[in-house]
């Protein structure tokens, strides 16, 4: 019993890995057609979506498998419910690199982003896709430095999404109202998918060593 | 083992009760604190958000005794994950009435809102509150033509939200970036309260009725 529990856990974590990469993905091609105005690239985006969604259904299906079969207590219980949360939070990923594409192909041929706003969310992209690789790494690695590594990532992300409100709330701001509104919606984006993305990291350093880490994180606005 | 199910399966029910009825109340008084610069209820909602985060976590206690003490498979297992999940959904909601009453005592005494958006959002805020407040009811009556009217109040809040934007990006706003910023990030606020909402009552209407109602619904820019 207790072989066949952990098993079907390690199961539950490779796909857990695997919707990380998929969420990675997402927001790095996510990102590239906002940043390159490329419309094939946001399609994909979209009708890739649909395999997250896929993935997460098999997780609450292993998940239930685990609780029904197994019926853990204690730790091992927190651990499946940790993962269940897990799953949940990276759906909310795609979602949001889901959101980030859609708005790349409703302006297109246009691009979304003003010359100067483009560089931070270059940056933020990059950041938010390294905090899923990470969070893939450490289901796989079960290395616990490497969760902690995505905490100060996402300070990062806060850090360039702040900076970000001062450069569209400037008084010389010359590109408009409906852009500074874009831009505002965007930076939100990418700041609630590194603030999952945490969230995830702390849920897997539990499905990993049993023990949560810290106080929980969360969106400050 | 059945009666001691239900039992508890009760009480957990009255405790997502209850959380609704805290995260309607936070979003009643956030809403005013935004309407009338009334910056001692903004204060106020900002102080009553560790309730609803405890209330988050005594629910996620008697998920786990049930799980753990009553083993539950098949449909009483999704039921009690369905809680989980509305707890979480729940918590979120007052995170968001959170956001709202911070805006109100950043930018006291000065008002956040523009006049000529003042009136989506009372609209946006009276329909956020009633769908939180029909989400209470569901889980006290068990009505679940109650939980069905609640996913027609979220198209009224998504109407209301798009229109909103149709405003700011007027060509004619007179009010500048900055009130633009705002207005789309409280308008993004309203309306992801209402989709947690729906969430809570689909949930709930699982937890009820073991049957889950349509398909997931979810945020759509």
């Amino acid at each position: 019993m207790r072989e066949a529990y952990h098993v079907e856990l390690d199961n539950l974590a490779e796909n857990l890995a695997r919707m990380s990469s998929q969420v990675a993905d997402a927001m790095e091609r996510a990102t590239r057609a906002l940043l390159d105005s490329d419309l094939g690239l946001a399609e994909q985006v979209i009708s890739d979506d649909v395999a997250v969604d896929n993935a997460r259904a098999d997780c609450e299906e292993q998940a239930y498998a685990l609780l029904a079969l197994q019926a853990p207590v204690a730790t091992d219980l927190r651990v499946v419910v940790a993962a269940l949360h897990a799953a949940e939070s990276l759906e909310r990923m795609g979602d949001l690199a889901l959101h980030v594409a859609k708005a790349a192909r409703r302006r297109h041929p246009d691009p979304v982003l003003p010359e100067p706003v483009r560089p931070y969310f270059a940056k933020m992209g990059e950041v938010d896709v390294r905090l899923a690789r990470r969070a893939e790494d450490v289901i796989r690695s079960k290395d616990i430095e490497v969760a902690r590594s995505i905490e100060t990532d996402d300070d990062e992300v806060d850090d360039i999404h702040r900076h970000l409100f001062t450069v569209i709330m400037d008084k010389d701001w010359p590109h408009g109202v409906a852009a500074a509104v874009d831009v505002t919606l965007l930076g939100r984006f990418y700041e609630r998918y590194a603030d999952h993305a945490v969230s995830v990291a702390r849920r897997i350093v539990f499905v990993v060593t049993g023990q949560m880490p810290g106080s929980s994180g969360g969106s400050e606005l």
